[in-house]
């Protein structure tokens, strides 16, 4: 986005997620040890070009939301207080920018607002930036998905009224975005009854602002997480991306730097293996499991001790798994394993043990690279904080 | 249902799977190894009154299918190849019912016909019952939900034409079901354009049967496996369902009842646990999981090893997770249960093992079973094949 057009959020986050059959409404639901919001606001955090995040919240769950900012160092979000329902709370939202609000000063007024929702992690800068430039043009934009179901109208006695052609029709999904007079000139002029009772962002520009909306093919990650289901497919979302980032470490010793070769070489058609490294490593073999697409800051670092790695590493990211595996039969390394895990775990950091005896023998040697790949593989996938500090044998 | 009302299904499945952006049609995607469409036949099978059930595949899925239905040992299931979209392909799985097909003799005619999806595996007999009696008394029936997302018409242009009130629209789910003639008669009369580009069968049955479909609203997890992250959602509903079914089964010494009655009690509030038995196991603690309703043979032998009990479990279910857990640091074991796992794992079981060193210190003991049961909730949620024969220790 060119410098010249400033571009603001807003989250309504006030729902209560009665869909999901729990008390806890879903952006706040963790999803991998994160709440869901938190995912979200990272998505619009990673994008150089917004100015601001407004998030409407219900007026009990402010606190709450205060927490998740400090503890995943959220910037740029500002929280007004949400009204009853999904229009009264983004017309909130708006007016943050207008006025000064319950809980701080007045936001300078963004030439484009894009609406989105909380559960709705999986926006992508590609997507934000198509649908600002079409609200240049348009004075408003939306993501369309196709129709998964055939949409039927009932009668009133409950039976099938008519259905609508599939192909004719769209899901409405988020992000949206608008010039922003275009829409807050909307909601002031809008009814009662539109506030109360209607859904579409896209209808109220189209109604009272006279701007109809371009509507744009979106990918479907954007879907909304509605059901506990969703968590699951958002979680494996997630882990699908995080799989993609992984180095290996190894010491300087030809028999690590073979292994090394060896995992490299297995772990390819399981994961993507961005680098792998030879340096003064403490452990024989060090495999690094991280998210994000910064390089880890130890690699800069010439020589320390793997929980130093560890710790430095954690630095620059939110969440990490790590593997470490040892040649040998080093028994007495077991227990040290643990204790580590349980240490580096309070950063969020997840460390297996895995210990490879690796005979002489070239076929065994392969096997075992195949099967210690295949464990590597399922730690990370797992990602699961209870089978920490334990010591897989191949 | 009553004896007097034949009730059949139809399985559309020879949809190409294009949205997943893979080439294998989803209804043949493994969900934690099984085939999508093996867990819908099975689904179906738990229920007694269904006659028959016809899966409409694509020529060329043929042998597939018949190696899934040998596989997993499905009945009633009778293969019919399908047409080019969906009405013409469910169209030649009515045919069946009445004239002899390409792939055998033609089937009883039911009174009532459940046409279903391949990749909606959730469908359960309450459901199937609700839609097979409003069938009788309306003629047809069929499943819906609420809209997630509002429905909107685009213009020719791209731009929003106008939206759709969520109130008074319903997304059209599986199962329907229609009375054998009513269906089959609307096939016979419509149009090749409603064969070609149709998708709503009720919509059918109303225009060229004159029957009004009764709307039924259907569980959440009627929907239908689209995407991948559907695979994924699909594949954490199953392992929730799994993990309701433990046992857990101690040898008669009285350490081994203590332990087995703490791992009792802390695994209750992370998985249901049905029972605990004492019985002359020859490990110290075993835990069985399984999958299904049923008990497991093994506990009405009286006594028996390992391996034998592992196996004689298996034979009722389809697949299976078994932890075992051992007290002491009887080190020679750990060989042997790896042995074991490669053994059992053709069978589809999968065995870790868990070694427990309790002090008998009293706040150790709590804390060990603590930890025991979080690493053995772990292992039975992510059922991961990686792992099995590895020994976790506590
Ligand atoms: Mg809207
Ligand atoms: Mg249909």
């Amino acid at each position: 986005m060119e410098g010249e057009c400033r571009v603001a959020v807003v989250l309504p986050a006030g729902g209560c997620g009665e869909r999901l059959g729990g008390c806890t409404p879903k952006q706040y639901c963790p999803v991998l040890g994160r709440p869901l919001i938190s995912r979200t606001l990272e998505a619009f955090e990673r994008v150089g070009w917004i100015s601001d995040i407004v998030v409407v919240v219900a007026p009990e769950s402010v606190d709450l939301m205060k927490n998740i900012i400090r503890r995943y160092g959220h910037k740029l979000v500002s929280l007004v207080e949400g009204g009853v329902t999904r229009h009264r709370s983004i017309f909130n939202g708006l007016r943050a920018f207008v006025e000064d609000h319950s809980l701080g000063p007045a936001l300078k007024k963004p030439e484009v607002v894009i609406i989105h929702d909380a559960v709705r992690p999986f926006v992508d800068e590609e997507t934000l930036l198509q649908v600002t430039s079409a609200t240049r043009q348009y004075g408003a934009a939306g993501m369309v998905r196709p129709l998964v179901s055939t949409v039927i109208a009932p009668s009133s006695d409950g039976c099938l009224d008519h259905s609508l052609d599939r192909a004719k029709h769209r899901a409405s999904e988020m992000p949206q975005a608008f010039l922003f007079d275009v829409l807050y000139k909307a909601y002031l002029q809008c009814s009662d009854y539109d506030l109360d009772f209607g859904t579409e962002c896209l209808h109220l520009a189209l109604a009272y602002s006279k701007t109809r909306a371009k509507l744009l093919e979106g990918p479907p990650d954007l879907w909304k997480v509605t059901y506990k289901r969703d968590l699951y497919a958002a979680e494996s979302i997630i882990k699908d991306g995080i799989s993609k980032h992984l180095c290996i470490i190894t010491n300087i010793k030809e028999e690590a730097v073979q292994i090394g070769f060896r995992l490299h070489e297995n772990l390819k058609s399981h994961i993507k293996v961005n680098k792998s490294f030879t340096g003064p490593v403490e452990f024989i073999e060090f495999l690094f499991h991280h998210l994000g697409n910064s390089q880890p800051k130890f690699l800069k670092q010439k020589s320390c001790k793997l929980i130093d790695l560890l710790q430095a590493a954690q630095a620059g990211a939110s969440y990490q798994s790590v593997v470490v595996s040892q040649s040998g039969s080093e028994m007495q390394k077991l227990s040290k394993i643990r204790e580590l895990a349980k240490e580096v775990q309070k950063s969020d950091l997840l460390l297996y043990g895995l210990l490879i005896n690796f005979s002489k023998e070239e076929s065994q040697l392969e096997d075992g690279a195949r099967q210690a790949s295949a464990i590597i593989t399922a730690l990370i996938t797992d990602r699961n904080p209870a089978l920490t500090g334990q010591v897989m044998v191949v």
